[in-house]
This record gives C-alpha cells, sequence and structure tokens, in this order.
C-alpha cells in the first residue's frame, strides 16, 4: 500500500520525463529534473538506462553535481563521472563536505584527484587527508570537522555575542560543544538551553555529560545504533586523548542505516549494494556468476547424494517425483530460522547467555511444524501413491525440519565465528544442509523401508 | 567485521547479565540495566528467554518503563505488560510523547485504557483521540503536538523573550514554524538563525519557505523518504486547509527506516516484524506455518509437473538426479533479479519509461549466464553420465535462467499490480515459476531427446 504512493509520485515523474526525453524536448525535461533535491535526482538518474541517463544528467544544474554524486551508488557514479570533463568534476567536488570528498575520492580519475587536491587551500587538504587516513567506515570517516565550541567559563550572553559575529551555524547543530584549554571535549550545551536560559547564566551550570565522545575509530554501525539508541542529531568525534576533533551528524547516519538494509537484503542473493537497476550488463552477469557457481557446486552436492540412490530411484519412480518437497521445505525453513538469527546477530541479541534457550525453542517449533506438515504431506502422498510411501515421506520431513531448525541456528553463528558474514553466506550454507538432509532422509528411508536395501 | 564490536559489546552485556541472574544476585543486574538507555534495555529484553525477561523487566527503573514499551517489539511488548499491574501499566504510559502513547495504546489491556484515558487531563485526552482517528502509518499518527510557532510580523528579540519565558524547547527543534493569525502554515525560521542574526531582524526577513507542510494522511514510508532526501531533522504537518496540527521528527523516521528494513528482511521469509528471538513457541510455529503450507503447495505443484514424466524417469534415471540442479540456478538467478526489483519499486525507480529497458537488460544477463553454466553443467553431466544428457541440460538450463530473468522482472510488477507486497509473495512465485519451468524444460527435453516419447 505504502509503497504504492511512493512509486505512483516518482513513476510519474519518471513518465513525464520519459515522455519529454523521448520528445526531444530537453526545456521541459530540465526544468523537471532541478526541482528536485539532490537525492531525488541520484534516485532519477539509478532509474534510467545508461543512453537516457547521460542526457539528463547533461542538464542538472552544475551546482548540485557534487551532492548527486554523493547520492548514487558506485556504478552509477562511476558511469557520471565518465561523462564530465576534468573541469566539471573539480568544480562539482570541491565545494562538497569534508565527509562526502573523501567517500566520493576514490572513484575520481586519478589526475582529478591531484587537480582537486591542487585547487584546494592548504588547510581543506590537510584535513582530507587527515580523513582519509582513517578506517574507511569508521567514525573519522563520517565526522566533519565543521564544529562549534565554546568555553565552559563563560556565559550564555557571551556565547550568543559570538555567534551573532560568527554568523549561520553548521547543518544539523543541536548542541554547541564545550572545550578546554586544550580543545578536549568536556561537555555539550543544548541551543535549547542558548535560546530559553536567561543569558547571565554560565556555561557550565548549563554543561550537560550526557553524551561521551565517539572514538576515532568506532565502526559506522556502531555509530548507526547509537545515535538510534540515544535519539541524537549529532556526536561528537574523540581521538584517544579525548581531544574533539569533529562531529557526526543523523544524515550521514540515515544514508548508514538504509546502506545497511540495502546490504542485508542483497547480500543474501549473492549481489553488491553498488548493483543498480542498470548496472552495465557484462559487469551486471559477472557479479551474478559467482553466486550461481556457488550455488551450483552445492547442487551437484545434492545431485551427488541422489545419485547414491539410482538403484533404488530404478525401482520405485515417485521417490523421484515426491523428493523435491522435502528439500523445499526444509529449506524454507532453516531460512526462517537463519533470518531471525541473522536480526539477532546484528542486534547482538545472540550472546553465549541465551543459545540453549535459542536451541531450544527454535527445535521445537521444528518439531511442531515438521509433525503437522508431516502428517499432511504423508497423508496426500499415501493417497497419491501408496500408504508406506505416505510414512516414508512423513518421516523425512519431520527429520529434516528438525535439521533445518538446528542449521538455521548453528550455521550464522558458526559463519561468524569463522568471520563470514552471516547475511551473505547463511542461505546457501543452510539450504545446502536441507537438500541433503532432505535427499538422504527421503532416499534413505525410502531405501530401507521400501526396498530393503540401503544404499 | 563491524557488526563484531557491537555484538562484543552487548554479548559481554548479555554474558555478565546472565552471570549475575544465574548467581541470583539482583543488585548487579539492576546496575547493569539501568545504565541502559531504554531502547538498550527493549533490545536487552528481547534478548532474553521469557523467564530471565520477566526478571530484569522487574528490575528495571520505573520511569523508563513506558519508554522500553516503545522500543520492543509487539510479541515482547505484550509478554512484558503482562507481568505489570493497572497502577504500573498507567503510571508507565502516562507520560509518553503523543506519538508514543498512540502507538502503544492498542497492545494495552481494555480496562487500563479506559483508566489511561481518565488519568489524563481532557486536552491531552482529545489530542490523543484525535491522534488515533488517523491512520495506522500516516503522518497524523507520527506527529507530536508539541510545536512552536511563532508569528512573521514580530522581530528575533521578540521571539527570543518569548522562548525565555516559556522555558525550553521540544526535543529535536531546528526550526520553529512561522504561522498565520488562524493557524495556517507560512514557513519557518531556523534556530540558527534566531542564534545569529541582528535581534533587530523581523522574522518575516528570515523565514524559509522551502519546507511545505507534510499532509496528515501521507504514508509513514512516504515521510521517511522525504526526510532523507531532504535532510530535515523535523517537519511541519498540516491538514487540508494548510492548518498547522504538529510535527515529525527525525527519532520516528528513523524507527520507520529501521522497521522497513526489517520487514523487507523478514516479509520476504514469511516472517512478521514484531517476531523476536523469544516469541513464544506456539504464536512461532502458527506464524511460520503458514509459509511452510503455502510453499508446500508450490512443491505438490512442482511434483505434479514431475509426476507427468513418470515413465520416462523410469527410463533414465539420470535425469531425476540432475533435475534440482536446473531447478535451482533458475530460483537463485530469479531471487537475484527479483531482489533488485523490489528495492527499484520501493525507491519508486521502475515505471513504464524504463519496464522495456529493464527487460532487456535482465534477459541479456539470463542469456550470458545461461550460456556460462549451461556449457558447465553439460559438460560435468556428460562426463558423469552421457554426452546427450550434457546436451539436454545445457538446453534445460539456458531456458531456465532466462525464463527466471523474465519472472523475475515481471512477477514484482504483476503484484504491485495486484496490490500484494511483493517482498513478501515475489520469492515464492518466481521460485514456483522457475521449479516447474526447470522440471518441464529439463524433463520434456529429456523425453524428447533421450526417449522420442513427448509426456
Amino acid at each position: 500500500m505504502v509503497e504504492h504512493v511512493r512509486h505512483a509520485k516518482t513513476a510519474q515523474q519518471l513518465r513525464l520525463l520519459s515522455d519529454a526525453l523521448d520528445s526531444g524536448r530537453l526545456g521541459p525535461v530540465r526544468r523537471l529534473v532541478n526541482i528536485l533535491s539532490p537525492a531525488e535526482i541520484g534516485n532519477l538518474l539509478e532509474s534510467l538506462p545508461a543512453a537516457k541517463r547521460n542526457i539528463v544528467w547533461g542538464l542538472v544544474d552544475p551546482e548540485d553535481d557534487g551532492e548527486v554524486l554523493v547520492h548514487v551508488g558506485e556504478d552509477v557514479r562511476e558511469s557520471l563521472i565518465a561523462e564530465m570533463d576534468q573541469d566539471e568534476i573539480i568544480a562539482a567536488v570541491e565545494d562538497l563536505d569534508l565527509d562526502d570528498l573523501a567517500d566520493l575520492i576514490d572513484d575520481l580519475p586519478d589526475t582529478v584527484i591531484d587537480e582537486v587536491l591542487k585547487s584546494m587551500d592548504r588547510d581543506h587538504r590537510e584535513r582530507l587527508e587527515q580523513a582519509l587516513s582513517y578506517p574507511e567506515d569508521s567514525a573519522g570517516r563520517l565526522m566533519n570537522t565543521d564544529v562549534v565550541t565554546v568555553r565552559a567559563d563563560v556565559t550564555i550572553d557571551v556565547v550568543l555575542r559570538y555567534l551573532r559575529l560568527r554568523g549561520e551555524l553548521p547543518d544539523h547543530t543541536d548542541y554547541l560543544y564545550v572545550v578546554s584549554r586544550r580543545n578536549q571535549y568536556m561537555g555539550r550545551i543544548s541551543v535549547s538551553d542558548l535560546l530559553t536560559k536567561d543569558p547571565a547564566t554560565p556555561v557550565n551550570e548549563l554543561i550537560d555529560d550526557e553524551q561521551p565522545g565517539i572514538p576515532l575509530d568506532t565502526p559506522d554501525n556502531e555509530v548507526a545504533t547509537q545515535f538510534s539508541d540515544h535519539d541524537w542529531i549529532s556526536a561528537p568525534v574523540v581521538d584517544a586523548n579525548n581531544t574533539l576533533l569533529g562531529r557526526i551528524t543523523i544524515d550521514d547516519v540515515v544514508d548508514i542505516i538504509r546502506a545497511q538494509a540495502e546490504h542485508q537484503a542483497l547480500s543474501a542473493v549473492g549481489l553488491d549494494e553498488d548493483e543498480d537497476l542498470f548496472s552495465p550488463v557484462p559487469r551486471a552477469a559477472k557479479r551474478r556468476a559467482l553466486w550461481l557457481g556457488i550455488n551450483l557446486a552445492t547442487a551437484f552436492l545434492a545431485s551427488w547424494v541422489i545419485g547414491r540412490f539410482e538403484a533404488t530411484l530404478q525401482q520405485i519412480v515417485p521417490l523421484a517425483i515426491l523428493m523435491p518437497i522435502v528439500a523445499s521445505m526444509g529449506g524454507v525453513a532453516a531460512t526462517q530460522t537463519l533470518t531471525l538469527m541473522v536480526r539477532g546477530i546484528a542486534l547482538g541479541q545472540v550472546g553465549v547467555g541465551n543459545l540453549r534457550a535459542l536451541f531450544n525453542k527454535e527445535t521445537l517449533v521444528g518439531l511442531i511444524n515438521g509433525a503437522a506438515w508431516a502428517v499432511v504431506v504423508g497423508v496426500i502422498a499415501g493417497l497419491w501413491f501408496e500408504p508406506l510411501i505416505g510414512v516414508v515421506i512423513a518421516a523425512a520431513m519431520m527429520i529434516n525440519l528438525v535439521v533445518a531448525a538446528l542449521s538455521g541456528v548453528a550455521v550464522p553463528l558458526l559463519l561468524k565465528r569463522m568471520d563470514i558474514d552471516p547475511a551473505l553466506a547463511g542461505g546457501v550454507v543452510v539450504t545446502t544442509v536441507t537438500d541433503v538432509m532432505g535427499f538422504l532422509a527421503f532416499l534413505g528411508l525410502g531405501s530401507w523401508i521400501l526396498v530393503g536395501n540401503a544404499a
């Protein structure tokens, strides 16, 4: 429901734009594009095939070029940069915020990077180089250095006079940071207090130490969790000596949260979050090929298991007809448990303290659903072929749903211990387990009960 | 990498807590719990099995009870409320923000709802009833009514004096809203301007009309997109006459974005975002049963297709051994395309303007990967059994990967047109298509080429 409205709105813009593009009248296209925010333009460009994308890109107000580049995935970004000449790129990026520029710079051609660095004043360049020295996906990379600091020993009135002299505040300033003479972070004072308290009040009466400084090397995921756990708008970043170095703001955190969500959804099917709707075909094919290849290996493994029962299958063809059911039900049950586990692990909700309880609960759920669906499948298969086949498939189903529950809990934990992202690899591993177990249990029981010769 | 740190931190807390709980010394547990923010306590409670959860819940500072209830999933929330007596519940919820209370109230026992309503002053009650009259998941439900408004014809100095009289500002106030005499939204003035501009400046010189009011009935998804496209911290909500009714803030938007992400990940496997690690077993089993049942129906459909080729399978057992490979590769390829499409649709990037280009691109990717893996599979199967079987599986693979691409694009579009969430149902439908097509193509070609009798 909800998605439709968003879709309807943008789809309508897309259609208008597409019509205008097809008609070749670029004036209306330009007008349609330039009422959008940079993020919206980025979204639009991602939705266009390469030829149209390049036309629209040429019509974007050059002032927005840099911000748009920040807001698109890497594949689209590369294609857009390829359309620009060196001067355009430099003009686009030189006014970006430090964190955005640091994020972008690796995607620029080397010659352009040199020119961009040369075009900056020394101070700005040094700060960029500093930012680039921090690990990617760390608080150091996320922060900007546009921090307004005050001293604890002045009154609000002094702060207000200083702010009027200074002129406007950086975006998303909800707190000023109070620092010592040596620029050590001591606490914060809210803009709300500056506006509502008696101007004669000294800053040190209003200072609030509820928010500790975020260490430079904090992973961005952790930064995002802290922001959303504490409803922060901005947070100070400090080095090991508690020196205030910069500030992270909620807009960047929202981008991280969105990127995390995309990562989880896309990596579950072996895709990359830089992949977009119109990534170049060779690149898209190559990216997906790896995942298909891994899946092929696991599929051959399952086939090899089936092959062990060649003689049985020859005698009892219904086993071949029914065997995908057992495997597929196991795969679904395992993926359900896995998905809950991946979320729980990401939220830090899974640990030694609750593992046994988790295993118990999932096994019980597997037993209940295994029993329920075993009866249904058993009856249908029994009526379709013969009662004894119903018994075999019911037993196999029961076994496979319990295996599914156990592997759904165990596999993500093992992967994590092996430093492999469970969101990425979990699905392949658990479905391989349930495929193999499903075929093994069903064909093994079938050989034993129906033919009397175990493989 | 990144998740480990978060995990390590919370897992460590979990372990400490778990040890303390096991030892029965509740003092340390209480201290460990009450240094956490309500969101963190919520996260912790979700990670505990019911018995321990209830003990910890009893130790939470009653002042935080309401906020904690807001931050947990519905299953856990119910279990926590069941542990409280009526007075505790009323005390916990009566100080909540209007939007949080509106969000929570449906989960309270009826008798408590009456008591809560009675305990409120009339004004507050009326505003709550008003909030509840808006559709769930709409801007009206998200907003709070704690808005600071100013008039356009005064100076900053007057505003500052008013604010000092008023006392503190609501959380996340980055703009004050300028309204007409009849409370119609005219624009906004930034807190930054209030702090940095000459106090003699009249408000109407600083008013900014860049942010239109959000209509009451805007879906929350759309609200979230606007916030992240425009980097807003807060936004005014208006009715059809442009009367200012309230304000939405970024903290609630972050919650929506997180919930959307969870919804996408969980609904893809038929789960509910209210499901948590320790949902009661009967409820968890029941929720997952539906999805297993749907999958069972599609699995029987695939088996029925296989059953059409009973005679062929009897003659050529290798077909039974290899057939899961074709189906499984198709399923993987289709799910990859589907996942990209679901993301594109959610972002509004898919419309009539680019459908043909999308089909072309995905088909091409399918052809390339189909050809590449057809060769690999064909050679392996040919060597394993006989060359002609290699030819059959290669052809079937080629066909199924193209079908996978087409259904990966078409299915989410069709589902959307039928008002069914593609994130929820897409996976089942596309894998059913590729299972059926995979078995049909492989066994059909096998019957024709190897046996000479089509089914």
